[in-house]
């Protein structure tokens, strides 16, 4: 949920304890999840902020609200993908858990009647969403977005196995990563274990939801303060 | 249909005039097809290595058979759009006939049970298919076909809409057009009347199919005696 702030450039973002998956087709609450998400979002976006990364994330308001900039949305996904899993190993007939020898990233449209489906740099700019520069802009901060979050999670036994980010532009035209990094949007597994411990475990019937994210929200604590 | 040549470096492509659509769910036969296609995809694959494309055509042995080199295979497709029609079309949600500003090239998964997949660059290269160095290569090699082609189809009146190509490897490590370019791979309208000449009559039932691909081995002829 997005409310006006008392800054016009500003908004607020407030989380929710609501859990979706295929397109609002599986529902349901989850207890804490709008405090964790909101814990785990914050620490995460203001070590991008620290790192260098221009992201939307300005201030942790309240246990699950934060104050954000305001940007004019990109209206592509980019998933980075560091280990094949979920949609891509059905897309390519192959095995979750395979560890690629280069870093995937995806492209895809922003249309949820469209399914957000995978498109390429071509579409994209055909579409008029973006220039092959931007593109590479993108690219850009999304891999560096990676190394910093894939070195973050190993700190604490968590492997980044991929996520999925938005973007936008400041008024200045500089490029912002305007979008949550959570369980819900990040697919992590436990480095021994292989568990997942993210929105997976929602969809696939898993159980241990609010665990899996309590953990994940433990990790960047201890991790953040090593 | 592919024969054992008297060279084992060379292969006999036979055409036939069979014609399916929708992975083989709708079939038929088309009088002459293979005659039309030999004769297109001679005349178009001659041009093209008449101007410094590398092609797997050598020669055309009889009404409907071809000598081709053989090539090791590259398990990818290339579709190069320059006007928006088809698939495209309906993942994008837009209008068949927009013409974007840039060329559009889209790579595919040579995989017809998983449907053929669009993927992109770091796909192929994670699948251990292609190194990005030769997918620079194919587009360059598929940029420089394009525009050899859309020259030539114009001259006679003719809409290059799209393409389906794909590559091969010769004994020598270079890259190989290994493909027919046929009213069946090609997207091809009338500038006037904006009307198909080519297997979208097939697929839509639009009848009069032979005589659209009559008419483009008329074309062909005309405009490679201009």
């Amino acid at each position: 949920m997005i409310y006006a702030a008392d800054s016009a450039d500003k908004i607020i973002i407030r989380f929710k304890d609501d859990a979706t998956a295929f397109y609002n087709i599986k529902r349901a609450k989850i207890a804490d999840k709008a405090k964790l998400n909101c814990d785990i979002s914050s620490m995460v976006l203001g070590y991008l902020n620290e790192n260098g990364v221009n992201t939307h994330f300005v201030e942790r308001l309240d246990d699950e609200a934060q104050l954000c900039k305001v940007v004019k949305h990109i209206d592509v996904e980019v998933i980075v993908r560091n280990v094949i899993a979920g949609s891509m190993a059905k897309r390519l007939g192959i095995e979750e858990g395979i560890v690629p020898e280069n870093t995937i990233f995806d492209l895809c449209l922003r249309d949820a009647q469209l399914g957000d489906p995978l498109i390429n740099d071509h579409h994209a700019v055909a579409l008029g969403i973006v220039s092959y520069e931007e593109l590479a802009e993108i690219y850009a901060a999304s891999a560096r977005i990676n190394t910093l979050l894939t070195e973050l999670y190993a700190k604490e036994g968590t492997t980044l196995v991929d996520f999925k980010i938005e973007f936008g532009r400041a008024e200045d035209g500089s490029l912002v990563l305007a979008d949550e990094l959570t369980p819900d949007t990040c697919r992590l597994w436990d480095v021994e274990s292989g568990e997942p411990l993210d929105k997976d475990r929602f969809r696939r019937d898993m159980g241990r939801v609010r665990e899996a994210y309590e953990e994940v929200a433990k990790r960047l604590h201890n991790a953040l303060n090593k």
